[in-house]
């Protein structure tokens, strides 16, 4: 089967039998599904549906858990604890976000910590949500190492990713959601794929030179953002997600892949603040709406039409792909047609006419 | 003068005595003097003493106002919001230092926005103190605007500073202490004087095209960290600092020089979070330090000597310029020797013997 077209609704419907067939209930399936429908809707394919074969596998192998639930094992004042107990990383991350934005409600401020989560996909996902509530969030989570300190010559930190979402009115709302690392070890991958080489300011070789070779890159480390800056942005993350919570940190944080033995132990935080205790809802829209004009309004560079405001390249690309239907690469939608005939499904059904 | 070794104590008298002849009160001047002086022992020339000139004009020409304090105008739950009355930089930040410890004592996490404030100089500053008394602090502070968006060619955001602060225990705390362009204006600046050229990544000329041009530059916008990636962490911070508290955001941030006819209304954001709610200190202090040594145990790039942790490299100039005294530019020298020589006192006498 070449690239097609897929109805997103029908693809979260298989995404979710999948789950269920394999043992999660129906509302934590649903969860699941719909993170990496959403990823794949918003144009951020290495977060998508291509991860669902990984999280069945490791369901299989026994390395993430389904007949438990995440618990709040500490709750006080404006922060939180959550043992994730080793399920699905969007089920112990929806957990963190209905507790951060609740003690937001109550308290101003919500500060959720997370151990014993897993991948939990684009932390847009949460994002998004909290804006729909109308509420500030900040997503930190850790993650398997792939990046040196600066001056080291070894993976250490994770590509530990940041995301925040503000609410806006009319105009697009703010979603920043980035990894730390300049770029993701997927496109150096696709790099190597293709025989194309690589910026100089992607990663390192194994001797800790800058390389445009994506083998030697894929041998070394990956570079983070604005050097020793974003060193200490992920360093910090890892504190936070890690040490804080008592997940695992640094290399201590197992690996999606290559790892059929080990919980990932993967560490989160989340925070919410109440835009409400500041000011009513609509008048900070119209402040943050009139920010946004005056973001677009400055002379841009030849050559470019708009400027953009952070998350609105992924609104636009789920706003299209809702309508004209998600493409999904030749390898992810080969794999998913194998997966879904096992138990009986055809993803064929999810195409959408041409 | 040439340039000469000062001690730190007496640097901090003699600043202490020129924002009190200006109207200051003991402790306020302090403080102000204080957090100069920390900029300089910890080698970050840039906020130290250079500014306390500019601080003096300021209150002359009354766009600082010292006849008032920091008022809190806000406090619900676990967050705070503090009106900063256009007084001096660092005693507002000291005020919103004192309330987001206070609240996460409290409630475990504080967060308190600042509206009507000025240039605080060096957000390491608070970081250090929050890390003494045993607290993790974010600091976030809108700024004159030096950055485009990203496709734009005009300044519009500051270099909008993040600072955390996280205490370990034998081994040196993390102090991230990170402007959000890739380098300083000021870089820039002694580029030109100096007729160096400077690395394309730094900033746009007012076409928007990459230049090493030193002039170019000014006349042009600083880059942000990691493209897209530092737009968005510029643009969080001034939503936080700026729309949030009602401070001023985006170009409505008054520059600190050419301006003596408007107050900045720079808007800042503290949010401490209480370790002890998580585990007890001594028990965080022991994983930081295993952590921090996992760090330095990496193997290292030919040449490199030591892995350092964010904020390191300036606590050892602190201790070393602590014993060895402080050397101050010549002509931050000569300014401040002008200065103190108006109220009779004499910089000569903050001189270490050679
Ligand atoms: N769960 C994990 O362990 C993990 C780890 C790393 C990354 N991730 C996810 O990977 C995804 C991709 O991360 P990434 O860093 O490659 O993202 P990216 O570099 O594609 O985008 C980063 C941010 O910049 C914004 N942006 C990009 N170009 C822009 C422009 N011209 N104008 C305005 N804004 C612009 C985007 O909207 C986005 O918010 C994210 O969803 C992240 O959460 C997850
Ligand atoms: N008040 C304001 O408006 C304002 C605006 C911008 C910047 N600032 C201040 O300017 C100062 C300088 O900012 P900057 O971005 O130029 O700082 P910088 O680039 O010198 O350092 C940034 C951070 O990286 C760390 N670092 C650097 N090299 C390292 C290495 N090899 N290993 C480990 N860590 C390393 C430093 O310890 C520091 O924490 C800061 O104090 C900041 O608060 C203030």
């Amino acid at each position: 089967m070449g690239p097609r077209h897929f109805d997103w609704r029908r693809l979260e419907e298989l995404a979710t039998n999948l789950l269920v067939r394999a043992g999660a209930s129906e509302q934590h399936a649903r969860t699941v599904a719909q993170s990496l429908v959403h990823a794949d809707l918003r144009g951020i394919e290495s977060h998508g549906l291509a991860r669902l074969p990984i999280y069945l596998e490791r369901i299989n192998a026994g390395v993430i858990r389904l007949d438990s639930e995440p618990k709040v094992i500490m709750q006080e004042g404006a922060t939180a604890l959550i043992d994730g107990d080793n399920h699905l990383g969007a089920v112990v991350g929806m957990a963190a976000l209905d507790q951060a934005i609740s003690l937001a409600r109550q308290m101003g401020v919500g500060f959720v910590g997370v151990r014993h989560s897993n991948h939990f996909g684009s932390c847009s996902y949460y994002a998004e949500q909290a804006i729909e509530r109308g509420q500030i969030l900040l997503v930190l989570s850790n993650a398997p190492e792939a990046m040196a300190p600066t001056g080291g010559i070894r993976p250490f930190f994770g590509t530990n990713p940041v995301a925040v979402g503000i609410p806006a009115g009319k105009q697009p709302p703010f979603l920043l959601d980035m990894a730390t690392s300049v770029a993701a070890r997927g496109k150096i991958a696709l790099a190597e794929k293709r025989g194309e080489s690589i910026p100089a300011d992607w990663a390192i070789d194994s001797e800790g030179n800058p390389t445009t070779s994506p083998q030697a890159a894929l041998a070394g480390s990956l570079l983070p953002i604005g050097g020793a800056k974003g060193y200490g942005l992920a360093m910090f993350i890892d504190i936070l997600c890690g040490i804080l919570t008592g997940a695992a940190c640094g290399p201590g944080v197992r690996s999606l892949y290559d790892n059929l033995e080990h919980p990932q132990n993967i560490g989160h935080v989340f925070m919410a603040v109440d835009i409400e205790r500041f000011w009513p809802l609509s008048v900070f829209q119209r402040r943050m709406d009139a920010y946004i004009n005056e973001i677009k309004s400055v002379p841009r560079r030849a050559g470019i039409e708009e400027i953009m405001i952070p998350g609105e390249i992924e609104r636009r690309n789920m706003e299209s792909q809702k309508s004209k239907g998600i493409t999904l690469a030749t390898g992810i939608a080969k794999e998913l047609e194998r997966l879904c005939a096992e138990i009986g499904l055809d993803l064929r059904d999810a195409c959408i006419e041409e």
